[in-house]
């Protein structure tokens, strides 16, 4: 492979490929780089080192979180995750935020947010991209997991903000899905996407510390009340709510027992695998959509053509339908 | 053109041309239906019926209308709606909803929200599908927009929800932005989207009306101020906010002359001619991923092999990106 010099040394896909295998999170930081990249060059690269890193088998458990802003996310975070790598977890962190193109916001912008988790040797933390993920945002995320796996990571945690369609896009994604509320659940639904209340596999009601111990016992009632009326998203499981305290630590082993409960169950009826290799047709297809699209978009010819036609397309000598056909027959005639 | 003996007669291309042509709502209707739906047969005859209506040359006036749920744009669309009519304008309405695939929510979805002008001769109100428009809901849009304008209405009115990223998606297709918002400013601005109060040409505070008419007017002041430091989203323009009532018809002249004196401004300045150029080319770039994605995914021979692919990657015998690069390699090297 040859080498530019460029700012930084490139590195060779052989180099991604056995830093990955071996732990190496600097390697597995700059290969995620590469998945989320716009250019071109970077997504072939990306695309190689997935190849040749394989199918790669864990025991991996994949647990999406969500909530509204001010739920405590980030905070529940690295308790939770602090508790797991106590628990001789290798966790990596992701974040996923479809609506930052537009919002230009970020979550888990700041490290600093997760202090002690991000000071952990079993912990590997990656904040979403500040800039634009909106086009492939689902295969860019497949793709980050498959990585922190290969790189021997046995729990992927991903947040996601409860704005847009995030929950739906991770709820996906995941094996479990955990929603973090605080106490006052009416005034709290208002605000939550309808819907949202179908996805969870645990509620848990944070912030049940100091004063706030009652509120929240009382939270997770009601909490369970409306569970109750609601058909639970995983057939044979029933989601409940319980209450958890990131601050002072407390709930964090009911939770724990919770998930490895649900684990055990969803291995034992099949649910598990079914979701896993679902998982895998959405990352197939998603694949397959953002490589046309680069095959396509990324042509150097192509893109001259592009021009051209949109040049007829507002002077009006061409409309629409006619340069998307002729454009398409260029593409699928053309000599590779 | 062969015709199929199915449920419905199938329509010839030059049967919707012509229909289209002349104003005929029916046939605007089943085009509509045309373009939204999802299978390939129907794309490729929209399609066909958009290549032969050419380049429409018309006076159109899109507009962008949005607003939190309860603020009433069924009502406003209704009375301001039908007043445009009265003014002699030839009006359609559209609804663009691009959360309805997850939500199963659809707006519009019951037309005698707008009895009256439902029932008015000058107006088109199209509901927004109640299934999944997920794929294509930015071609799909614009292309109803072109059918629409084809037949002659001269102003198109766009709603859609203050929720997911409609606004942003319906602001990149429209002239001029409307956002309509009730009393009590600051609680609302709440549960609004971030960035939203930086889109709109105008802010109509709704029901100013019986004793809501003087908080309305406060309502009207705290907007001002608040768009006061922002930086209107039109160049040259001032957005402001003024109050309404779709109920008592009152304010609609007012929101009228500004769109008018909006309209002679953006016109004069090039404005309006550079967000048309923009929203074509984005109408080109949506309709060619839609059609690079239909080349692929519903070719049958495709469809078999992807089907091959899914089965070996799900065995694990093949990864992911393995079977991309051979099935994309598969569809460039077949013969047409």
């Amino acid at each position: 492979m040859r080498k530019y010099s460029r700012k930084k040394k490139e590195i060779a896909v052989e180099d991604y490929v056995s830093g990955i295998k071996s732990g190496d999170r600097t390697m597995l930081a700059r290969a995620i780089t590469l998945v989320e990249s716009h250019t071109n060059r970077h997504f072939t690269v990306a695309q190689q080192v997935i190849e040749q890193l394989g199918s790669v088998k864990t025991n991996s458990i994949r647990i999406g979180i969500t909530g509204v802003p001010g739920a405590g996310k980030s905070t529940f975070i690295d308790s939770f995750g602090t508790y797991l790598c106590e628990l001789g977890y290798r966790v990596a962190v992701l974040a996923v935020d479809p609506s930052s193109e537009v919002s230009k916001g970020s979550i888990l912008g700041d490290k600093t947010r997760m202090e002690r988790l991000s000071n952990n040797p079993r912990a590997f933390i990656r904040p979403s991209p500040s800039s634009g993920t909106l086009g492939g945002v689902n295969r860019k995320t497949r793709e980050t997991i498959f990585l922190c796996e290969a790189a021997g990571f046995d729990i992927i945690l991903i947040e996601t903000v409860g704005v847009g369609q995030g929950e739906f896009v991770v709820r996906s994604m995941v094996d479990f899905f955990l929603l973090l509320v605080l106490t006052g659940a009416g005034d709290e639904l208002q605000t939550m996407k309808k819907g949202i209340m179908e996805l969870p596999d645990l509620v848990v009601v944070n912030k049940a510390d100091g004063d706030n111990v009652s509120k929240a016992k009382q939270a997770m009632r009601e909490y369970n009340t409306i569970l109750h009326f609601l058909r639970p998203y995983t057939e044979g499981w029933t989601t409940k709510a319980v209450t958890a305290s990131a601050l002072e630590e407390t709930g964090l082993i009911e939770i724990y027992k919770e998930i490895e409960q649900f684990i055990h169950m969803t291995r034992n009826n099949g649910i598990f695998e079914k979701r896993r290799t679902e998982q895998l047709k959405e990352w197939f297809d998603s694949s397959l959509k953002d490589k046309l699209y680069a095959q396509f978009f990324y042509d150097e010819k192509m893109k001259e053509s592009l021009l051209q036609y949109e040049k007829l397309i507002i002077d009006g000598e061409k409309t629409v339908g006619n340069s998307v056909n002729e454009l398409i027959s260029l593409f699928l005639n053309k000599k590779e």
